[in-house]
C-alpha cells in the first residue's frame, strides 16, 4: 500500500483536507509574469511545449491542461468580434449568444484623426472579446494604403505611416486593457491581395521603414502589443510568417518584441523556417492529402510533429523552442491567467454610443456647394434615396472581417428614423448580388427597370441622395482579391449621371473603404465619404447629414483622380501587382499625398482632407525655436477661431519637408496633428509638439535613423493641401 | 453637438483616457456578494431578468451580456466532465479537447466510506470543469438506493442516508472550491428510472425526511451547494421541478437554501408552478411543434415569454422574478465573477492518481476461500480472464453520464500490465453488443461459439478470472429505463457454472452499479465486487487482485437474494414500479438493510460489508455516558487490532437501535463511521462521535424532527450483520 493511500486513509472520516500544497509560482497571479513563465516552462515536457507552438482548431491552440495553463482562443477581427466556428471549419456553429456589435471599419477610425476614438474603438471591442472568452483579438491591422485597389484596405488605417501610428497605439492598449492580446497585423508588406500568398515584396530599406513598418514599430513600443500576426506574402524571398529580417532582427532584436508571432492563417510553409525564422504559433496551415476524418491534421502542421521530430534529432536547438514557449506563456499570463481580468461586455448601449461616435466623426464631408448638407429635418418633403448601399448590410462578406451582428441601421432606416418614413420614398437603382461572404462572384446583376424605376423617383423628389459607393463582394472591399478598376461598379457612374440629369439636387453619399474615381464630382453639389460604418452606420450617416452633427472627419488616404496618378501605378506592372511571384516598390517612399505632392500631381481630395459646417480662421503660426538639437522639440503655436455658425471641430495637421537633403525626400510628410473642437465663435490657442527626432529618414548605409542637420520646413494646414503657414527651423 | 461629443473632441489628439468612471458595485470582486447582487438587480430590465430563467442552449442559459454578466453553462456528470455538445443538441460538437479524466461512479466513491476520497474526488472533478469555463457541474447525484433494478444507481451513494450525507457535503466542498457551482441532483425522489418522467410518489413525511432527503440537506446545509436540481417525477401531485412543498418550503424556507434550482432537463410543465413553486432555472424543455430551424425555441420555455407576459399582465408578482434573478447572480458572483477562481486543469497525473485511489479504495471484497486473492505476480503461469466486461468500455453509455475519455484502462489491459501478457489468456465468453449512449435496447447476442472458447481457455488455465456484471446499455445501468431483472444478464451465470464445471478455481469480479443476484454464490471460491471504476479501472482492478492493494471498501447497498426480499418490492406493483401513474413507498422507511434487518432476511450480503487481505481485532467497546440529554454527545470506544500479516483498513460503523418506541423504528440505523488504517499487528484506540440529535425521528404529527427519551441501543460493526459489540444509552 503506497505512502499516499496510508495517509489519506488515516485521517479517516473527518473532514479536514490534508495541508494544501504551496501554491506554484505560475499559479500565483500575485508573482511577476517573468517568474511565472520560467517556472511554468520547466514543469512542461518537450511535447507539450511543441504544443504550445501550433492549432489544436480553427481558432484555438493548446495550453497545458494537466497543470491549468489555458489553450489560446482567437477571434476576428478589427471592427467585431466574429461568431463562433465550427471546431475545425470557417463555418460559423450556430450559437445564438454571438452576435456582435459592429464597430466601423479601420478606415473610418482612421478619419477622424482622433486617438482618443481609437482608444474607445479598442475598449469597446476589446470588452466584445473579453465577455466571449478571447484570448486573442486578431486586430487591429495597420497595413499601409498603398494603392486604392486593394481589397483589404477598409481593414487599415489609411496611407501614412505616422496618422496609423497614432490610431494603433491606443486600439492596441483600449483591447489589452481587457486582458485580451490585441494581434496587430499583418507584419509586413501585405498591401495587396492579388497573389498574397505568394508575392515577393522587393522594397527598399528606407520605404520598409519609414513607410511600412512605423505603425507596427509604434504598437509593439509605445502601445506594448502583445501578439502580431505575420503576413501572407514574401519580402526578400522569405515568407512573412517566418522571415529572419522581419521577425527576428527587426521586431524581436531590434524592437526587443516580447509577445507572440502568430502565422496568418495558412502563411506558413517550411518547418526549418518556422522554427528559426521567428514564428511561434502556426495557425490554419493546409497539409495537402493529410487529411483524417476530412480535416487536415493538426499533427502534420510545420510546427507540429516535423519540429518535435527535428528537436529529438538534434536538428533543432531546444532553445529555439523554449523561447517560443516562453513567449506564448507569457502572452497566456497577460491575459487569461492575470490577476483581475475584468469581466467585459457584451452589445452594451455604450458600444453602440462607441460604435455612433466613432462613425460621424469618421465621415467626411467632400464637397458641399450652397450648403446641400446639413439637411435640417422638415426642410423638404420629399428625399428620394437612391442606391443599393442604402438598404444593403455593409457587415457581412468583405472575408474574415464578415460578421454576425446583434443589429445594423442601414443609412435608409436612419434616414427614415431622421426625418419621418413619409419623407423618404427609396428606389434600389442598382442590384450587386447577393452578399458573400468571400470568395465568389458576385453576380453581375444590370437592370434598365432598376434604373428607370430610381430615375422617377428622383424626378419627382426635392432632392435626392444617392447613397453608394462599394461594398463586401469579392472584387470590391474583400479579402483575397483586390479591385479591378478605381471606377465605381454596377454602372452606378452613369445612374449618378443620369439623376443629375432630372434632378440637379443630387448629392452622392459613399460607403466604401477606398479612394473611387468621380467622373461626376463638378456636378454633384454636394459629396459625403461614409466608409463603412457598422451597426450604426445609418444613425451617424443620418446624424451628420442632418447636421445634429458637424462632420469632422479627414481623409486618412489620397483620393486621386485616376489610377496612374498613384506612385504603385505609375510605373509597370511589376510595380503592381507584380509578375505572380515578385512586386517592386518602384514608388519606395513616395506613397500616398508623398508620391502626389513630390509628384505635383493634383488629386481629386487630398490626404487630410475634410469639410465642416462651420468655418475656421487660423492666425499665423510660430515656432518657439528657430535652432533646435537633434533631441529637442519644436512647438508651433497658432490661434484657430470657429468662424462660422455652429459649434465644430478642426484638425490641424504639421507637415515637415527638408528642401536640401543627402537623400530624396517627399515634398511633405505628416508629423504631428490635433483635433480641436470649438464652439461657434470660440478660440483657442493650439499648440503642437514636433520631437526632432520625427524629422529622422532611415539611413540605409548606417541602417539607422538619422536627422539631418540644416533647415527644415514646418507646413501647418487643414490638408495636405490647404496651407495655413510655414516655418522654417534649423537643426544643429 | 451632444455633450459626450464635445468632451471626447475637446481631448484631441492626446492619449488621456477620459476619468474611469467609478468601477459599478457589481463588478467589484471585493464587495460582499449580497451588495452585488443587489447592485446588477438594480440595473436590470425585467426582460434581462427572465433571460437569466431559461437555456439559450441545450446546456448554457444567459447572463447579462450588456453589464457583462456571465452566462451559466452547466455540464454533465457525476464521475467525468463530459464532452462540448452541438449548441442545442445532445450530441458532440467533435472538439478534441474536451476528452476528460473519467473518475469511479459513485456507488465507487461510496463504497470507500471515506470522505476523504469524496473531497479529493470533488476537488479533481471540479478542476476539469473549472478548466473547462463551466459555471456549473451538474453532480452529485444522491438519490436513495431503494431497488436494486434502478437504472441510474449507479450515479448515486447508496442505501443510506447517513452514509451519502457524508460522502456528498466533500464532494460539493471540493467541487466549489474552484469556483464550479455542484448542482445536486435529482431533488427528489427519483428512485427508479420506470416512468420517471411523470409518476407520482406516495411517500410519508418519515421517510422523506429520515431516508429521501438527508443527503440534500447535508448538501445544502454543510455542503453549502449552490445548486441544486429538480428531479422528473412528482410528489403528492406536483412535478419535483416546482414542487411547492420540496422546493418552497422544505429547501428554501427550512433548510434556507439560498442557491439556485434547476430543473432537470425537460422536466417543467407549467409556467405559474414554475414561477411560483420554486424553480430558478428552467433547461432542456421540449416544446412540441413550436420548432423553429429545426430546434424548439428557447423563447417559448415556461419560463420564458408566458412568464414575462405574466409578469406584465400583473399575473405574476415581480418579486417572484426577483428572487429567482438574485439566486443567478449569487451563483454567478460565487463562480465566474468570484475573486481569484483558481485555473483548474484536465486530465492531470494528479486526477489519473485520484481516480486509481478512489477506484481501489471502493472495491469490494465479497468473498475470499483460502486466500484466492491476492495473487502475487509469478504466482500462476496461466491466468485465464474470461468476460466481456474485461475489455469493454464502462465510460460510455448510462446515460447523461456518457463520457469522452482521454484513455481508459480495461481490467484485461491492468492484468496484463501487472502480470505480464504472456501469463494472461483472454475469452469474452459473451456479448452483449454495441456500447449505446442511451435509451436503444441492445441487440442480444448469445453465441454458443463465445461460451465453447471460453470454456476451452478456462479448462487449461491455472486460475479463471470471470470479470463480468452489468453495463451501460439501456436496461442495465442505465439512464431512463430500469433493469427488468435481478439477475445477471447475458447469460452470464450459467457461463459461470460452466466455467465451474471445468475450473474450481474460478473467481468472480463484477463491475455494476447495481447488486445482482449470485447462484453459483457457494460454488465460486472468490468474489470481487467493482463497481464502474473509470480511466483507472484496470489499474485498480489489478492493484487489488495483486494485493498490492488491501481492499478496504464496504457495500453502500444491500445485495439482497432475490428482489422480494427488498422492501420495495415485498408489496405489489403500486409499490414499485406504480401503475405508471402513482407509485407508493409501502415500505416506507425500511429502505436497505432496514428492512431486512426489521424482517430478519438474510441478505446475500449486508450493507457495510467487505472483506480484507488481513484480520482485525476488536476489543470490546465502552460508550462514556450511560445517561445524555437530547444535545448530547455520546463517544464510543474501543481498540482496533490489525491482527493479520498485512497493512490494511477497517470501517468501524456504529448503528442505533431503539427498542421501544413511540413509532415503528428500524432494527438499526448507522450513525457513525470511521475508517482507520493499521499495519500489520497494529492497535489504535477508535472513538466514534455520535451527537444523539441523530438518534431522532421525523415527527410527522409536529412536523418536526425529535428525539425520543428512553433507552437506545449502539451496535457497534464492520458491517450492518457483523457486530462486534452492544451499548446502551438512556436519553433524559
Amino acid at each position: 500500500m503506497k505512502s499516499r493511500i496510508l495517509f489519506t486513509i488515516m485521517l479517516g472520516a473527518s473532514l479536514v483536507v490534508p495541508a494544501q500544497q504551496k501554491t506554484p509560482v505560475y499559479l500565483d497571479v500575485t508573482k511577476p509574469i517573468e517568474e511565472r513563465v520560467e517556472n511554468a516552462l520547466s514543469l512542461m515536457t518537450t511535447e507539450e511545449k511543441v504544443a504550445l507552438c501550433h492549432a489544436q482548431s480553427k481558432f484555438s491552440s493548446k495550453g497545458v491542461a494537466r497543470l491549468g495553463i489555458p489553450e489560446v482562443w482567437s477571434v476576428d477581427g478589427s471592427h467585431g468580434v466574429s461568431d463562433e466556428k465550427i471546431w475545425d471549419e470557417w463555418s460559423g456553429a450556430g450559437w445564438t449568444n454571438d452576435s456582435c456589435t459592429a464597430f466601423p471599419a479601420l478606415t473610418a477610425l482612421a478619419a477622424t484623426f482622433n486617438p482618443e476614438m481609437a482608444m474607445l474603438f479598442g475598449k469597446s471591442i476589446g470588452e466584445e472579446a473579453r465577455y466571449r472568452n478571447k484570448t486573442m483579438l486578431l486586430a487591429p491591422g495597420v497595413n499601409i494604403y498603398r494603392t486604392p485597389l486593394n481589397g483589404r484596405n477598409f481593414e487599415y488605417m489609411g496611407e501614412d505611416p505616422y496618422l496609423a501610428s497614432r490610431m494603433v497605439v491606443p486600439y492596441v492598449q483600449g483591447v489589452q486593457d481587457n486582458g485580451v492580446a490585441a494581434c496587430v497585423k499583418h507584419f509586413a508588406l501585405n498591401n495587396q491581395e492579388i497573389c498574397r500568398g505568394e508575392i515577393n515584396v522587393n522594397v527598399s530599406d528606407r520605404a520598409l521603414h519609414e513607410i511600412y513598418l512605423p505603425a507596427f514599430k509604434a504598437a509593439v513600443q509605445e502601445g506594448e502589443a502583445w501578439s502580431i500576426m505575420g503576413a501572407y506574402n514574401k519580402f526578400r524571398g522569405e515568407y512573412c510568417c517566418h522571415n529572419d529580417l522581419l521577425l527576428n532582427k527587426i521586431l524581436k532584436q531590434d524592437w526587443k518584441f516580447d509577445g507572440v508571432v502568430v502565422s496568418d492563417w495558412g502563411g506558413v510553409h517550411n518547418t526549418d523556417e518556422a522554427v528559426n525564422n521567428g514564428l511561434d504559433i502556426e495557425m490554419g496551415t493546409y497539409t495537402n492529402g493529410l487529411t483524417t476524418q476530412g480535416h487536415f491534421p493538426f499533427s502534420s502542421y510545420y510546427l507540429a510533429d516535423p519540429f518535435l521530430e527535428g528537436l529529438k534529432s538534434g536538428k533543432y536547438d531546444i532553445a529555439k523552442l523554449d523561447d517560443k514557449a516562453r513567449r506564448i506563456l507569457r502572452l497566456i499570463f497577460r491575459t487569461t491567467m492575470s490577476a483581475n481580468r475584468p469581466f467585459g461586455r457584451f452589445v452594451s448601449p455604450e458600444h453602440s454610443q462607441a460604435a455612433r461616435e466613432i462613425a460621424r466623426e469618421g465621415i467626411v464631408l467632400l464637397k458641399n456647394n450652397e450648403q446641400f448638407f446639413p439637411i435640417p429635418s422638415g426642410k423638404y418633403k420629399k428625399i428620394a434615396v437612391i442606391g443599393e448601399n442604402a438598404s444593403r448590410s455593409m457587415v457581412v462578406g468583405g472575408g474574415s472581417t464578415s460578421l454576425k451582428v446583434a443589429y445594423e441601421v442601414s443609412p435608409l432606416q436612419g434616414l427614415k428614423d431622421k426625418y419621418g418614413e413619409t419623407h423618404i420614398v427609396y428606389s434600389m437603382g442598382y442590384a450587386s448580388g447577393p452578399s458573400l461572404y468571400g470568395r465568389e462572384e458576385p453576380s453581375k446583376l444590370n437592370a434598365d427597370s432598376l434604373v428607370n424605376a430610381a430615375i422617377e423617383v428622383a424626378r419627382d423628389a426635392d432632392i435626392v441622395l444617392f447613397i453608394g459607393g462599394l461594398n463586401k463582394n469579392y472584387f470590391q472591399d474583400c479579402e483575397s482579391g483586390d479591385r479591378q478598376s478605381l471606377n465605381l461598379p454596377f454602372g452606378q457612374d452613369k445612374l449618378i449621371e443620369e439623376l443629375l440629369n432630372v434632378n440637379k439636387n443630387t448629392a452622392v453619399v459613399l460607403l466604401s473603404g477606398n479612394a473611387v474615381a468621380m467622373p461626376w464630382v463638378d456636378k454633384v453639389p454636394a459629396i459625403v465619404q461614409g466608409w463603412y460604418l457598422g451597426s450604426e452606420a445609418g444613425n451617424a450617416l443620418a446624424d451628420v447629414i442632418s447636421g445634429e452633427v458637424n462632420p469632422s472627419g479627414k481623409l486618412p488616404i489620397s483620393f486621386p483622380k485616376k489610377p496612374e496618378d498613384i506612385g504603385a501605378h505609375s510605373f509597370d506592372k511589376l510595380c503592381y501587382p507584380g509578375d505572380s511571384v515578385n512586386v517592386y516598390y518602384k514608388e519606395d517612399i513616395l506613397v500616398g499625398y508623398r508620391w502626389l505632392d513630390t509628384k505635383k500631381i493634383a488629386p481629386l481630395f487630398p490626404f487630410g482632407y475634410g469639410l465642416s459646417y462651420t468655418t475656421f480662421a487660423w492666425s499665423k503660426p510660430t515656432v518657439d525655436l528657430d535652432k533646435v538639437k537633434a533631441e529637442g522639440t519644436v512647438k508651433v503655436s497658432f490661434t484657430l477661431t470657429n468662424s462660422g455658425k455652429v459649434d465644430g471641430a478642426e484638425t490641424a495637421q504639421l507637415y515637415v519637408s527638408k528642401p536640401k537633403s543627402g537623400v530624396a525626400r517627399a515634398a511633405k510628410e505628416l508629423k504631428a496633428f490635433k483635433k480641436v473642437f470649438l464652439k461657434a465663435g470660440e478660440s483657442q490657442e493650439v499648440t503642437l509638439d514636433v520631437p526632432v527626432s520625427s524629422f529622422a529618414y532611415y539611413n540605409e548605409l548606417k541602417s539607422e535613423w538619422e536627422v539631418e542637420p540644416g533647415s527644415y520646413n514646418l507646413i501647418l494646414g487643414s490638408s495636405s493641401r490647404d496651407i495655413k503657414g510655414n516655418m522654417t527651423v534649423n537643426v544643429q
